[in-house]
């Protein structure tokens, strides 16, 4: 998705959705005839699916086919003579949660998106995380629900049945034989989703201590989920630390928003 | 501990240890004379127990007698006449590992503390984190080890076997009857507790991916230990992300330095 506008917290005034197809070259191209036509523009902001490498400005190992080691920032530098902000997308979610969404003023939070997959971005000091990589918090290990039906191992072809192995859209399907969107509130399904959200936000709270945790994504759109992990995160914490206001995203894109304070950030 | 010095990266001058009395104002009023008399001093850095508020310079409400809302920034500040630095003893752990330890050099790094308890500080972008809070991690939720002997529920009165309930100094001894020091080295008991520390550093590396985790403690005093919660790290993530470096901590007193940088800091 690309878009121009004016300011981060307002509407942009042109939006398109450009498919991220498998040729790299000729999906950038059309990004930057967008810009093109539309500009000129002062800067750009990228808020893109990881892994990212930051000091390449790359793409970096990715599975996605035609992307992985993609320059992206430097080819939109070169093509459109301007600076270019470039985080990933849930930081860049993070970020735009934190300075025009449900966030809006907090120094410290966490944004998780929870869908087909999971993944989180996190703001500490009014900044997005960047250590050896960026946040990968889908993968965090979680303790088996103790409900779980028997046999079920996870979805996650790497850890089995982590965060997102055990939580994401399609860890519920595989679970239950059918997707999430079927499965009626009062079902076993979201006691079991809740408590491995829940887990997660507990472990994101001892080792960031955010001020909020805003919960996104397809999985989150039934309207009951939120409230299930706000109870059980109270439950496992029991009272021993501060705990994030928990919510839902305040803004309808997050990650594009994102993407425009990661522009803003560049003219400063 | 208390001690002047010059720089942070130098043998202090002069150490003293003064016990953590009940009386809180009795204690501080040592501390005061101590710097008083080797003094004088141009800043104070306090890396202290917590729980700490950041903004009131306050420890907060700790069980350790006669401190809880204690206001030790603005009484050192007051009777010294200096600025005072003031954090958690593990995030000034982590700041000297960072700066002058094992992770010299590093941005990112988490020192995590294995003894009586399981204490945690972290680093991002050079400096401490503070959130709502700052870094509780000895309560990370952890999965419960296959060959944990049964009956053992974890030491920790909030969360029975959260990180700090089933792998500190006084959760080996429960659980075993004997201390960790009497327990030979091919012991069940370290590969449960090489698998929970490994846990912790994979929660830490997904949600912050530091660039280097830094081990110390009582616990950690074990030769083989660090060896294996690095070989129970990497199989855990399962070559998914790039993974931090694990080492013992550099610095003798990584607390004291981290005061020492903390005082530093205030003179910038």
């Amino acid at each position: 998705m690309v878009a121009v506008g004016e300011g981060a917290g307002d509407e942009p005034k042109v939006v398109k959705r450009i498919a991220t197809s498998s040729d790299a070259a000729a999906t950038l191209r059309e990004v930057i005839a967008f810009f093109r036509d539309h500009g000129p523009v002062s800067a750009v902001g990228v808020a893109t699916f990881g892994p990212v490498d930051f000091r390449q400005g790359t793409i970096s190992t990715t599975p996605k086919e035609g992307w992985a080691h993609c320059p992206v920032r430097a080819i939109l530098q070169r093509e459109l003579n301007v600076p270019v902000g470039f985080d990933t997308d849930v930081n860049g979610a993070a970020l735009a949660e934190a300075r025009h969404g449900s966030g809006r003023g907090a120094k410290s939070l966490v944004y998780v998106t929870v869908g087909t997959g999971i993944g989180g971005g996190a703001i500490i000091a009014d900044r997005p995380v960047h250590g050896l990589l960026h946040p990968e918090m889908g993968h965090l290990p979680v303790r088996l629900h103790p409900e779980e039906p028997a046999g079920f191992k996870g979805v996650c072809p790497y850890h089995g049945n982590c965060l997102e192995g055990s939580a994401s859209g399609p860890a519920i399907e595989a679970r239950w034989g059918k997707p999430a969107i079927q499965l009626p509130p009062e079902h076993l399904a979201w006691s079991i989703e809740g408590d491995y959200l829940a887990q997660a936000c507990l472990s994101m709270s001892v080792i960031l201590s955010p001020e909020r945790i805003v919960l996104g994504g397809g999985v989150m759109d039934q309207p009951h989920l939120l409230a299930l992990v706000r109870t059980r995160l109270a439950e496992l914490n029991r009272g021993y630390i501060p705990l994030p206001e928990l919510s839902a995203p305040g803004l309808k894109y997050p990650g594009l928003t994102g993407a425009f304070v990661l522009a803003e950030e560049e003219l400063r």
